[in-house]
């Protein structure tokens, strides 16, 4: 995504996410940053100049969602695995490493075409910044790869979701000598080339021990880098606490999450990245959100999507899973998925409308946003707009024309 | 929908639900039905005739899907009772008859209107044949009006997705003398006019009594109407022995079931007809469908779709929930959502495509239908046939132009 700045006013908005004043409202931006939100007087009262118009008609407005946890760029798919493990049957061939195979052998033409379609299934679900992990590479040589291919779809104006890199070399220990090699080897060649700012370890039974977790982020820390772990997904091992002790943007998953956990996240600031669909689809415990949010913790909602654990990038259902699974409102869960997700990537432009932000929004299908979850599985997006330019709008359905009006971008 | 029923011919399709041939296949239609499922030996062998074309590309065919309980004739929302009940708050107002009040001062045509739009957004999830019930009249004047539009909505050739009204006056006992007006009053007026050909009840506390759901459908029964039941969704009631007991075509909810009531119902040729949007929406029990298939019962997945308990009619968002919150496999939520609901509703020319079924059906996204629960959320319908005809479409997206071909319709 190469940012063109424009101008741009959402009218009519039925309401604007982090504004209590009645619709209808106008949120007017400049330059590719919100200006203001201000009271929609309706033609004879306007006066926003010469920028383009977006007819919200009386929809609801949300920031562009912020999805701060997947793995987008790989090859192939394991659908045959998810439904082998619906029906109670082993699958020997399944697993990360599965994936690592197909994407070692993909070229980089191929990777990229399918991380565009991927990114554009994303903003097809109103998500205007996604973070992207390395890590189904496992070699020096792959994980840059990886990284590289994002760097380039993040260069390809038609790719209008703004794409942030994040090293995962540390997926799994891949075998004897490689944690080494991700610390002498990947680390300094992603930091030198500036192929990521940020580096993850999975931490986990199965993946990288507490210790080796530490070596990884501890490394990346000496290099400049910020740092984020995979936490207490699978059995509580103490990454929590490691995430707070070495000062990490986030702790993800967070299953296993115990109170003196939620403490520690709290007192640190790290961003607890809840990810509701991966338990959905592994048929798992969901998270304890409303034990972190009641401990101060803040929280994020992503989607993880990858093709194992959960292959779906669509905010708006994880929004109304985190309402039907954790129980936290739809107010939480729409901050979660846009402010709580930039503060795991360490922004601050980006999922919010206040002044300054980013122009990055989401006009909704319905007049409110508890629609988000009050319609589970509806289609919920109508238009989206990056930096003040409109890069997603429903088309004239098949069945029925859609009320919005054009405008020019 | 009135029937035109028209040829075709779906081209490429990777696999077609309930066919074990490995793809390419072609779905042969003449006058609206099923001919035959045979390979697609490519344009050089193929001998289709005249018959326009639908080229699926690669993508997987399924039946249409048969949502056989929905609530879809009705005016007004309560997103706020969703949302106060999310937030813990008692919500006063709520409730059946709030629905009640908004509908019964709605027009026929702002109700036949917001039908319509309902319809689309069926037929836009794959839903070719939607049982739609009254119930938000509980007066005789309004549940008549409320099966009229449904009639008004099924002539009207822009309405593409099949109907078929269930009288539902026994949808909560309204007061003094309330059933037995339904009985003497509605039933044979209902009948007498064709307006529906089955009659459902609401058993559960807060509804109607056991003995209240015996003598609505036993008088139903003498009107020569079809029969079903909302059973032991709230609490244990017995509602789904007497369905046994009855010969209801369904059982619907089931979500306090037991071991007895299963064997009650395989054994009597009941339907299961199971909700989890309700549940999910709802933060409340699933229904134990696996007790259920275990037990020999066949199952449908129905949406509810209704304003107060479930506000989605997407059935590859309730296939995908069933597959996660039941634990079934992708197979048999597929089936339960598509020959399931047909069983609900007495059908066999509908929910499969054995040659002489009703050409309709769903050529997805994917090149597999276990995508529908592999990929949750994520938009899963490409095109819909109906009786032959494509009467739905993804338009080029915004984003990225879809690679379905044209055909003339």
């Amino acid at each position: 995504m190469e940012a063109r700045l424009s101008d741009l006013v959402v009218r009519r908005a039925s309401m604007v996410f982090g504004y209590d004043q009645p619709g209808p409202l106008a949120v007017v931006i400049r330059g590719g940053l919100v200006e203001r939100v201000v009271p929609d007087l309706g033609p004879e009262g306007a006066s926003f100049g010469e920028a383009p118009e977006l007819d919200a008609a009386g929809r609801a407005v949300v920031p562009g969602f912020v999805d701060a946890h997947t793995h987008l760029v790989f090859a192939g798919d394991r659908g045959d695995e998810f439904a082998a493990r619906l029906a109670g049957r082993r699958y020997e061939a399944g697993g990360i490493m599965r994936t690592v195979g197909t994407t070692r052998s993909a070229s980089s033409a191929a990777l990229l075409r399918s991380l565009a379609e991927r990114a554009a299934a994303c903003l097809a679900g109103g998500t205007t910044t996604v973070e992207v992990k390395s890590g189904y590479g496992l070699d020096t040589a792959t994980e840059l790869r990886l990284l590289e291919v994002v760097a380039s779809a993040n260069a390809d104006p038609s790719v209008a979701v703004e794409l942030v890199p994040t090293f995962l070399g540390a997926h799994l220990d891949a075998g004897p000598g490689y944690i080494d090699r991700v610390i002498d080897e990947m680390l300094p060649a992603v930091a030198q080339a500036g192929l990521a700012t940020c580096c993850d370890a999975f931490c986990d039974p199965g993946a990288l021990t507490l210790d080796q977790s530490r070596r990884v982020l501890s490394a990346a820390q000496r290099y400049g880098m910020a740092i984020r772990i995979h936490a207490e997904e699978l059995a509580h091992t103490g990454a929590a606490r490691l995430a707070a002790e070495l000062g990490c943007l986030s702790a993800d998953h967070l299953v296993h999450a115990t109170p003196e956990d939620a403490q520690a996240l709290a007192g640190a600031g790290v961003v607890a990245v809840l990810l509701p669909a991966t338990s959905f689809s592994l048929r798992s415990a969901y998270a304890p959100a409303r034990m972190l949010l009641d401990a101060g913790v803040t929280l994020a909602l992503a989607s993880d999507c990858n093709p194992g654990t959960s292959y779906t990038s669509s905010m708006p259902f994880v929004i109304a899973l985190a309402c039907s699974a954790y129980g936290v409102t739809v107010a939480q869960a729409v901050r979660a998925a846009t402010e709580g997700g930039a503060r795991a990537l360490g922004r601050h432009d980006i999922g919010h409308l206040r002044p300054g932000a980013r122009g990055d929004l989401v006009v909704l299908r319905g007049s409110d946003w508890v629609d988000l979850a009050y319609r589970p599985g509806m289609p919920a997006v109508d238009s989206v707009v990056k930096d003040g330019r409109v890069v997603y709008r429903v088309g004239p359905p098949g069945q029925k024309p859609g009320s919005l009006q054009s405008v020019d971008e």
